[in-house]
């Protein structure tokens, strides 16, 4: 029973094998290989456009490099306070920027509303010379808080960020999560709704380790390949990263691997909110099930070595009775997850009371 | 027929077998799984004492992430001036470092010798606030024209450096490639002949991705873990990495690998030195081969597709007949290659001339 | 009528003297001179006790330079949310610390309060590898209000900053101001109430460009020759710097130049705040003066070539009737100030109703 | 007697007059000034044509900011191994571009020639990732051996760089000294001559405190306020970098200091190449005198408290016979120089034979 998080899980059977049959023969090295060029059409495929695509091995590298393409060091940069970039990548995004500023924005269900948006950007007009200048909007796609924003919702936070000039980024670590919840496009989730750059996220949802800065704006990639090398981004042996993101998205395979997550999450979550005692403190709309309940419950979790986190977010709706009673966890599902995994954590829960 | 370079092979079979094994059940994230613990554990047995190890995705990473732990952003590190970490690495290191300055030192056969490196320290006294401090001595084993340095000649090279009260780092993208040319141990090459902390290079010969910065002094890993967070180098399913590099060590399974190699190299070497229009810029020391031929040569073999790398290198012992007629290449050997492509590639040349 | 700011006074005539003075012959540069020196020892007199203590030429890179030699990259360093480190630098302390984040806290009077930074820090548990690492708190002193935090008030926040291993400084821009306000001494304000380094304003009080950045943490002092030197900051005519400094503090100039710019701050204050129609939105306990009055006023002030302004903060203890009516404006007296400018002033004010 | 550098004399009268006058009133802060508007436009006079001008307080931030508006972090910075931007500056320009590299060039008489720059720019063709990519040249005017380039031999080498794609950046921390020496225009010797970013120095030549950074490149300038607020170089009380600069320009009273200067030097070394035992190791063109003398010599001139280097430089052109017997020394003279200084100083060494 490990809900810890979708890292938890290895890859999927299909990436795996990608990666084997990649390993024959030699390759071209640092990205010049066919794999890479494979994964580079399939990713123009999944988006429907040109984009220019780079592949690097974690998610942190990603969203730094992305941010420092489109921000500059006295940049300042927009994002929900709960944001990885803000609170979970010690500094990877300052580092990589040359230290641009990172600025929270409060919200319900870890989502950005435009008019706290607007409310913040007014704190930072264009061309006053003591103040970093607005360069960036971050979305997460989905929220911390596994939530997920609609498209005309993204949308419209790009749009207010195109209009101040200002570029707009966003974390999709759990894109494919996002996109089989709300049940669109991958190009009407992102470039479609004003994204200029995008972190894509596979990880998470089934490969060992590869994520795509993918860019939609032309211009912002141009310096890019000496970013991802001086970063020690750029992996030798490139032809690995192309076979895994091939085979993420060959044939729909991510979507089956999020719809899996998805699905799971959605019995975890429904069979947890018939509990008496349980809450849920945000809607599921991905492979995240965040709950409140009893430190009783947890505890008997605790004690036949169930795995997931304690969790602590300051875009909760309403303060929940913490102290000695109650806990907000976080319940993670993977495409690896399994109906008895749910099954038998339920049932605990169900009899901790 | 594939001598570019030996990133160009892919995995050994025992290491994917690695992979393909850790890849079941779930671990916990970020390098708390079972696999790294044993990588580390076994990298201590492999250095013959404890070491602090972390794994890393890239030899570029490594070494930026270990020269800045060891430099400060007003130190000056110095290095053979044709070091990979002054010439191929597009900036990391000054980038990890927050701007220190690399210096490079001339040296024959790609090497450093403790004269010249006293020499430049001269021009860099202590406590001279104009200057950059002398901060690193960063030693390139194999150097980049495929020669080592012997146990007592990287000794003297530390003593020289510790005297000045600067730190040692070997960059060992060809670590055991170099160990099996000298036949010596792994803690004799490295921390019994005075190395601080070792960029513990095994992707070259064998790995998919996986590099280890190892610490040898233990005050300078305190903060290593930030490092490579922020740095976007700590792999999610660290499963992965730590599976290659437990793989690599066990049963002795690099040795076999970079003895591979480095045969297949001496042959080559052998081979080609007997043929009147061929010569060696440097000896053959690990799994690379510096040849200096005909452009004719050069024609034939690029004609049937083979591939390698015309080479420069300011180490050059003399200088050589270029423009018309000659061309220094570099030919590299790895685990993979095989006899016959070696007996292939020298039956051309024998014929080009 | 300028209460723009106290930037907007030029030199006092004793330290214009000085510098005068110091002009004569020939003088070794880079802080060499005998003026620098004297400036030392007259710092060390001024505290109390022995000092390192560095001049520059700006706040902001007193600021910056003092934060990077407590917080490395991956620090995170605390502070109010509208403090000039935060909000009035242009990322100056991210540029320096390469990278470091800055914290902002709420606090009503843009003071912090214990519990306040308490519960912040709570959310940076040390050893936590994806988050930047709790480092330095930084104090306005005064603050971005006006306010003053009374020793007892600093002593409470440096105990609690140096229970988490964290270091204190202290944005002293306008330290002499808040000294003069409180009534206590150099040494009482800062070292005895735990402040580790300071940076010792004197431009905004009547030097011409003269910050210093003090250490009562002789450790964190330790590089500091070479940031500054490569911040370029080390002035090579050294002795103008020196100068300044040592005439601010010698005969205790700087406090009758303090004295006359909060005095005359408490007699506008008294005379606006008998108005019906001009509220305070902070209690004037330096030199500045924040009021809220009708736009009319506004209006009438300007048309007259009055010089100030208009402001805003978020740490105003209760939103106060933006919009058609009010304004909040902030009102700077210097040593420059003279009784009348301030009677004009107020008898707009008075007839703007 | 003291030659140790020009910055060991004050202020000229006339620049300590205007700063003196400039005191008095108010102004607005930050540049927003009268005197500095005043300077900008004898800038633009100057220069014989619009310029983007911003005034800060030291060399190596002039020298430092200018690179990181022309270089990106990933980008080489060319200059002459000597350069003060490689030796002298511990590390500023590094750290102001956040990681750029700097790559020194050999040549007789401190000098750069078109031959030595266009064989290292072959090693550092475009777009090839793994090596930081040719970004800037930097030129010292005068040399750090004090010679001159001549203005076509500017325009050479900034032909090369520009045909490359690179920016052209002069140090002109003694910009006046070489145009009175080379008896040319200010444009003549920056942006008719290729120049797009100068560092004007002033402060060597007369002033307290001021150099500018002079955009020829309007692009180039268009962030620039923001980094130079960013770097703690903004002053608040510009008026003070204003009424130098404007002082400095006014009835040209910078030509007549580096007239007086020069002609010292060209005194002095007039009078020392007529005596047997000493040498010059370069020509004098502006005013620095290097000398090569016995070490009697030396031990004479200590001995009395003449002030003055000992010196190194790579690029002397033939090695001297050092050791025992001889010393190499830079004598700088200055606009405050005075004859009997100089005759002083030349007696003594022709005693000390």
């Amino acid at each position: 029973m490990d809900f810890a998080s979708d890292n938890g899980s290895g890859a999927s059977e299909k990436i795996l094998q990608a990666l084997i049959t990649a390993n024959s023969g030699a390759a071209a090295a640092y990205g010049a290989d066919v794999q890479t060029r494979r994964a580079e059409d399939l990713l123009c495929q999944f988006f429907e456009r040109d984009v220019h695509a780079f592949l690097v091995t974690t998610g942190t590298a990603a969203n730094a490099l992305a941010l420092a393409a489109i921000a500059p060091p006295w940049g300042a940069i927009f994002s929900h306070e709960d944001a990885h970039i803000i609170e979970d990548e010690c500094g990877a995004p300052e580092m990589f920027t040359a230290g641009a500023k990172l600025v929270g924005i409060g919200g319900k269900d870890g989502k950005l509303r435009p008019d706290h948006v607007a409310a913040t950007l007014a704190r930072y007009p264009q061309g006053v010379v003591k103040q970093t200048q607005p360069a960036a909007l971050s979305i997460s796609q989905a929220t911390e808080c596994g939530t997920v924003y609609t498209c005309p919702e993204i949308a419209a936070l790009s749009d207010l960020a195109h209009r101040q000039a200002m570029r707009v980024h966003m974390d999709g670590a759990r894109f494919c999560n996002a996109l089989v919840g709300l049940g669109c496009t991958a190009a009407e989730m992102s470039w479609k709704a004003g994204i200029d750059v995008l972190s894509f996220g596979t990880t998470k949802n089934g490969t060992l380790a590869c994520e795509a800065v993918v860019f939609f704006d032309s211009a912002a990639a141009a310096d890019f390949a000496f970013r991802r090398k001086r970063a020690g981004q750029t992996v030798s042996k490139g032809r690995f990263l192309g076979a895994q993101m091939a085979a993420y998205i060959e044939n729909n395979h991510c979507f089956d691997l999020a719809r899996h997550a998805n699905s799971c999450a959605a019995r975890l979550a429904s069979q947890l909110s018939a509990l008496p005692h349980v809450s849920l403190a945000w809607p599921t709309q991905i492979n995240e099930v965040f709950a409140i309940w009893p430190r009783a419950t947890d505890a008997a979790l605790k004690a036949i070595g169930a795995r997931y986190h304690e969790w602590s977010a300051r875009c909760l709706a309403e303060p929940f009775p913490t102290g000695e009673d109650k806990v907000l966890v976080r319940l993670v599902t993977s495409f690896a997850t399994q109906e008895e995994e749910i099954d038998r954590l339920v049932a605990i829960v169900r009899k901790s009371h």
